[in-house]
């Protein structure tokens, strides 16, 4: 198990005008080669904290994978703090003049004066040729035990190329490790803490289990090491997730709904108060989704419940809009008017007024339409308007999933 | 200048499935109330870790932003973590645990065993009450020169929240930090190089001007120190930015929206195609928005265009279903057909698939029909999917805006 520290450097990361991206890209680069992550440490434009940064990666992990800081500009610090924590001195480098110059000349362009601080490296980097920008990375190896450093540019298409093209040879040459296999089981209905309950104890010799939150969904991991037979781990996790598990490694609830719909040859509608188009939105975010989805009611005002699903104004008199009735009546008034194999209908109180002692906000009925008759189910939700009508959305394409 | 260090906790975002947005928002916060940005740390579910990583950040900056690991599961350790950097012990605190309970029974729920452990804080934590989930919040004073951290959950929609209600108030108290004023200018439908030229030269003595991209958004922002006059920047900035700006200092686009509706006793109703919602639900995410949304058709098939705004299936076959005749009649079908003042019809194609050479994907047709009758608008859009949506949803609700 080789560990691994992540070193983002620039000022735009720690003003809050840049999400670092670049760690992330990373970390899941060489978490899938069998590398374990240590620490993202990211830091702004100074000589100090750069140089401090990279010491303390080094002495943490033997391979730290350094983005950001190499351009010509004076607030480019990165080769003048790792010259300056590891003693090493600077030298300005013909072989990186010369590729910066190549790639001015190719654009029939002199090289501005700038740009020749890029030449400049520690010495003894090894030069990694940067084919789509300016900057050279390279890499060193410093301390006792060794650690390497690669040095990359920070703009993620550059760094994304760089790492690809040099350093992932590098150390697919270097070390020999043995891919770790992670099982994925995407969740719904299901709060984090009682995913935890339902899995404790899978922990064991070579098999970590992971939980993160990716609401509305809860995804539960299996990191599985070389060697652990992964079935039986498989079939117990499924067993103890049961019917919350929407899919084992798929995609998300929408696409998973809408890959049963287009195996069955089959299409639903949606006719929607509260969520207002947020299920008809999830629901195309699947490319292609024209082939199973047709379309939809968005039913704000009760006018528009009666006029385009054909719910009785007397039901809505009698139940109120947020009622079984109601939820039902959109269910198979959308059905029955747009021809889809289902229909879904939602209503309810999202809040943050509306409520009343009898209906309170997060009150919710939803209603699935089939060949085989209408299913209802409601919901208290305890969220706040955005979260309760997320939540309604998913519990409602959930829904649809449990009968396809 | 009150230096801070941010350090996220959790092994997402360590491994690469999670990208840390945590911490820009946290940076973005705190940079623009004047404080001065130090280290993000970004750490995994590993005690150790935490425990190394939080005493690092209280000896490099008085004040502490943690977020997440405060969770009922077993990885959940940032307590634990920081307990045993600081020696501090820890105990189940009754006033937590009442807090957690009245959550659960404010849901009907009786609270998961598992979720007693988010009531355990560090001995001589001050704690902060989450009303928007169960890990309750807290701070602690360490060290010496003192250290301020403060324990935040690490869900975003929570974390931001108990930041806003809890951390700032507690900075403004505790550091008497000169009330610099910040004026927001939000944008749409202009790129942030666009924006960032358009205000070349407007930084100055106690002015700074910033950028956030926050998609679709663009907000331009001006910080003023104290005893800068004001009202010259703003109107000069209006200028510049002209009608791009779609308020000063207010809400969201929808929420804009939907006050000049309300003020002018005015409603809408949306017939989307390849936005199937989008609008819908953006304009549904302002409270009280059925005072002027009355709702509205999903027509993601050319048999709903036909069936549920009218549209004349010969101009389909004509022109296409995205196209400017279907735009405009999808505006004015749903106008007549819901009464609404105002009626908004999109039709497009939002990639991967469905481009042609005529009509490549990012095609957009978009048409608004009122009492002064229909105006058109076509797009070509460059992104993918998801954004292609993204920027029509806002792009035509900006449409609407410009006409109120």
């Amino acid at each position: 198990m080789v560990r691994f520290d992540v070193l983002s450097q620039g000022e735009e990361l720690v003003s809050g005008s840049t999400t670092d991206t670049n760690a992330t890209w990373i970390c899941a680069e060489l978490r899938e080669r069998g590398f374990t992550a240590g620490w993202i440490t990211v830091v702004g434009d100074e000589l100090d904290g750069i140089r401090d940064a990279l010491a303390q990666a080094a002495r943490r992990a033997p391979l730290v994978i350094c983005t950001g800081g190499l351009g010509p500009t004076s607030d480019d610090l990165t080769t003048e703090a790792a010259a300056s924590a590891f003693q090493l001195g600077t030298v300005e480098r013909p072989d990186a003049l010369a590729q910066i110059e190549a790639r001015y000349r190719a654009r029939n362009r002199a090289m501005p004066p700038a740009n020749r601080k890029q030449a400049v490296l520690p010495i003894g980097a090894t030069l990694l040729e940067n084919h789509w920008g300016t900057a050279p990375g390279y890499w060193i190896d410093v301390g006792e035990p060794t650690s390497r450093l690669y040095f990359l540019p920070g703009v993620p298409s550059e760094m994304k190329k760089m790492f690809s093209h040099h350093v992932v040879p590098d150390l697919l040459a270097r070390y020999s490790l043995p891919p770790r296999r992670t099982i994925v089981f995407r969740c719904v209905g299901l709060a984090e803490s009682e995913a935890a309950q339902r899995m404790a104890g899978m922990d064991g010799p070579g098999v970590i289990v992971g939980y993160r939150a990716h609401l509305p969904e809860i995804h539960v991991k299996l990191h599985l090491d070389p060697g652990v037979e992964a079935e039986p781990l498989i079939a117990e996790t499924q067993r103890r997730l049961a019917e919350y598990v929407f899919t084992i490694d798929g995609g998300p609830l929408a696409a998973v709904v809408g890959e049963k719909l287009a195996s069955r040859g089959e299409t639903v509608a949606t006719a929607e108060s509260c969520t207002a188009g947020r299920i008809a939105a999830d629901l195309t975010t699947v490319p292609g989704a024209s082939a199973w989805f047709i379309g939809g009611a968005v039913v704000y005002s009760n006018a528009e419940k009666v006029r385009q699903c054909g719910v009785d104004a007397a039901v809505i008199e009698e139940h109120g809009a947020v009622s079984e009735p109601v939820a039902r009546s959109l269910a198979e008034g959308i059905r029955t008017r747009t021809g889809a194999t289902w229909g879904l209908g939602v209503t309810g109180i999202a809040g943050p007024g509306g409520g009343t002692a009898e209906k309170p906000v997060g009150t919710v009925h939803m209603a699935v339409a089939g060949p085989n008759g209408t299913t209802h189910r409601r919901l208290h939700l305890p969220f706040d308007r955005a979260r309760n009508l997320q939540m309604t959305t998913a519990l409602a394409l959930d829904m649809l999933r449990r009968q396809l």
